[in-house]
């Protein structure tokens, strides 16, 4: 794509600052002043990656295009080399985290594109390793997208000879000498080397839906205003869109067979005596357990969801009662805060990942979308029925990068839960465990029901399977949960 | 994507034929029944491209599911050997004639994917040909997609061992045994070879807008589930897509450079006698090379837009008038009949494309989507603005297929114009020629010469460009547009 590439032959002409290059300049500059707040209006998200050559200008024009934005939509980001933090969580991570809220702008002063593409010039990623980044990179942007964000992805693009003049010219001057990179340096010198490479990169991921633009970079307000009326252009397309439904895709991910909950005998105990001693061998064995996955930096992720009353808090309380409070961290899940009900909905979840060597335990989860967020309506048809592949692809990112995944669902009658709401209505330091709210989701419990039957057979993944504990007598489900727990870590630690 | 898919590991439980399947297939068909209405009132057309295996039984399952449609909504096409006709028409032609008309189905029993694969296994095929010919099926399914048509792609996996079964026991019957082609027992002789290039094609053209859906293809009327279910899955999410605005692309091919029609002088005359003289040479220069080209098998396909009254049609006389008739055809395009309104704005083109060797003449063309529709509202923004691209991409089609394409702006300003109309009007044998409608247009003059300004510089290539006519002398027109005729077509056969 980008060695078959042709400046627009008609423009160039404007590359010397003529007096049309000047009035498209101030016409463009105008419109993304008008567009910034119809963004804001329609409350659009726009990601905006800008790659290229070293000293190809990314920086100054991302720097001369802000300008035209109120400060309070937009925000830059440019990536250094990741920090250690950034090091122990999943490769999108650090991108995932920083994408834009609804009605704002977020531009990459580069970004997984060229974190990538440097990867594989520098042989740090094999054949495999390399596809597997760009399909976490494409799925990525597919989320974004079909998710409602404009990602706009630009590659600015000079010659060879034009990048060593300008190495050249910022390594004469004492105050530019600090711009030019050992990096830079190196692309001059292999330049067809990395012409090759992102040549590849950019034809492998210019889908229809976040091409690439390149743009030529040979003049610094030429370059600017292709980038402007190309931004533009993407803007007004985006807002033409007021929701978008999108074809959903196949299941590409081996599923475990789950049974129906109604097929679920819940008549397991456990006796009293037999819990205690159990309990206590087994969260010996996880406390040990703890310390090697930490010494191994294996990242533990468990889920809980179930019924209101199933006895999740109890549940994860014998988990985290084994565990080194400085190893592990848990995340309550409620309805998102506004800030997080503004991004990709899965965004508060990367945000909350553990570092490797971690365990993070969701106290409900992701799940909610196609639980509750499609149930009452939360978010569209199209949206739910995509989620199923969108969670099984995160989760896959999650499991590519090391984590062991273990998903539960506390399971109960609708018998037992009457039984406990009734007892904490009726007993006073109960009586803030029971809400309104939870005997409105009791009255849905059918259509609950057939919900989280559609969601164990679709996301029961062999990398991240379901698990049910039989809770209505909570004694035998905690010994269950955490036999489920030792035995995932033991596997994967061997 | 192909190797790496595994089947649904919940469902093959259905392929024997429980209730579950029964009831599955009878909910699925209903609602397919119910669908079809919904694509008849909505006026979405539907392309469903059904390949796989041979024996996989994609004919059968396209037969049962036909019978859940009115006739009258659908049609099957099976391509067998290109006829002689479609042997010289460019490689998607066959398959671009067929799409499916707003609100109605379309069939492929095998198309384009099966095409470019087989030619491919058979060493037809280059790694250049090869994506040379993916490239064009991307485009292709993007450009329907694009214009809001529905494109399905399934394909029917079975393993070797159920291929060779399915053959054996159709070889055994007198009755089934023409139905194994020798293709089919190549492909099961070379079933391992023939899975790396359909996996190759299907991981490379499985867009986000056009995903693959492979089909578990063991059982029959598991089959048919998966593809009725996968279906109406998929028109539902069209469906919800009012009108759909997708990302412009950026031009990727080489420009010719071309001035504002505001900068070109009109003052260009040419004798009588030296017009008559040179018309003469020309025309019997033309003739020549007419027989030339028909020998080499060379498609011209020449376009003439241009003002209202500008000479077009004495222009064409005066190409035709060099051409034996059994190898030229004109093309007057008016606005489109409802049937051509139904599909693709280009399809009436493909359809009307000549055959190699022979020359095709369009008096107006595929350029009214970014004129007359752009102007006159008959299309969206996003359409026109998507339209330079297409149009840039279909001649690209036409281009490597090996086909001459001359376009020509005939070129009169608008003094000229108003001098021949008042003409026409004034003479009672030329007054058919002028309508309401041309001074209609002449009102909009300024906003159609801002428009042709824009055509002329996004559409012309280098391998189709635009020439002006300067025809406010039509004689010197009518030289001019021989002498690039020919000169054009002496370049191809050289």
């Amino acid at each position: 794509m980008l060695k078959q590439w042709i400046p627009d032959q008609v423009d160039p002409a404007l590359c010397p600052e003529t007096d049309e290059l000047k009035q498209r300049l101030e016409a463009a500059e105008k419109k993304l002043e008008v567009l910034q707040l119809k963004i804001k209006e329609k409350k659009l998200p726009v990601l905006v990656l800008v790659e290229g050559w070293g000293a190809a200008g990314k920086g100054s024009t991302i720097g001369s295009i802000i300008r035209n934005i109120d400060p309070r939509f937009f925000k830059v980001t440019s990536f250094s080399a990741p920090t250690e933090d950034e090091q122990r969580k999943p490769f999108l991570y650090r991108y995932f985290a920083r994408i834009p809220e609804a009605g704002k702008f977020m531009f990459f002063d580069s970004g997984w594109a060229d974190d990538i593409m440097t990867k594989r010039l520098h042989g740090e990623l094999d054949d495999a390793g390399y596809s597997s980044l760009v399909n976490s990179a494409k799925r990525f942007e597919r989320q974004l997208t079909d998710n409602g964000y404009l990602v706009m992805k630009f590659f600015f693009h000079i010659s060879k000879k034009e990048q060593k003049a300008r190495l050249e010219s910022l390594s004469d001057e004492k105050d530019t000498r600090w711009r030019v990179s050992e990096n830079d340096l190196w692309q001059n010198k292999h330049y067809d080397k990395c012409l090759d490479v992102f040549d590849a990169y950019l034809t492998e991921t210019n889908m229809p839906g976040a091409p690439w633009y390149i743009i030529d970079a040979s003049g610094r307000k030429w370059a600017r205003l292709q980038v402007l009326e190309f931004l533009n252009r993407g803007i007004e397309t985006a807002l033409e869109n007021a929701s978008l439904a999108v074809p959903l895709l196949q299941n590409v991910f081996p599923l475990a067979k789950m049974p129906k909950l109604s097929e679920i005998p819940l008549d397991k105990t456990i006796e009293d005596e037999e819990y205690r001693k159990e309990l206590k061998v087994l969260q010996d064995k996880l406390s040990a357990l703890h310390n090697r996955l930490y010494r191994k930096r294996v990242p533990v992720i468990i889920a809980y969801e179930g019924w209101d009353a199933a006895g999740k808090g109890g549940n994860i309380k014998r988990i985290t009662g084994a565990l080194d409070p400085r190893g592990y961290e848990v995340h309550p899940i409620a309805s998102p805060e506004p800030h997080e009900k503004a991004r990709h909905y899965l965004w508060r979840f990367w945000t909350r990942l553990p570092r490797t060597g971690h365990i993070a335990i969701f106290d409900r989860t992701w799940y909610g979308r196609v639980m509750v967020e499609r149930l009452e309506g939360f978010c569209s048809t199209n949206d739910w029925q995509r989620a199923y592949n969108e969670i099984n692809e995160f989760e896959k990112e999650l499991s590519e990068w090391g984590a062991v995944i273990i998903k539960f669902w506390v399971q109960i009658d609708k018998d037992t839960q009457l039984e406990r709401f009734t007892d904490r209505q009726n007993t006073p330091e109960k009586q803030w465990k029971i809400t309104d709210e939870d005997w409105r989701n009791r009255e849905k419990w059918d259509a609950y029901e057939a919900a989280v039957d559609e969601m164990l057979q679709k996301t029961s993944t062999t990398y991240a399977p379901w698990h049910v504990l039989e809770s209505v007598d909570k004694k035998y489900a905690r010994i269950k949960a955490l036999k489920i727990v030792i035995d995932s870590i033991e596997k994967a630690l061997d």
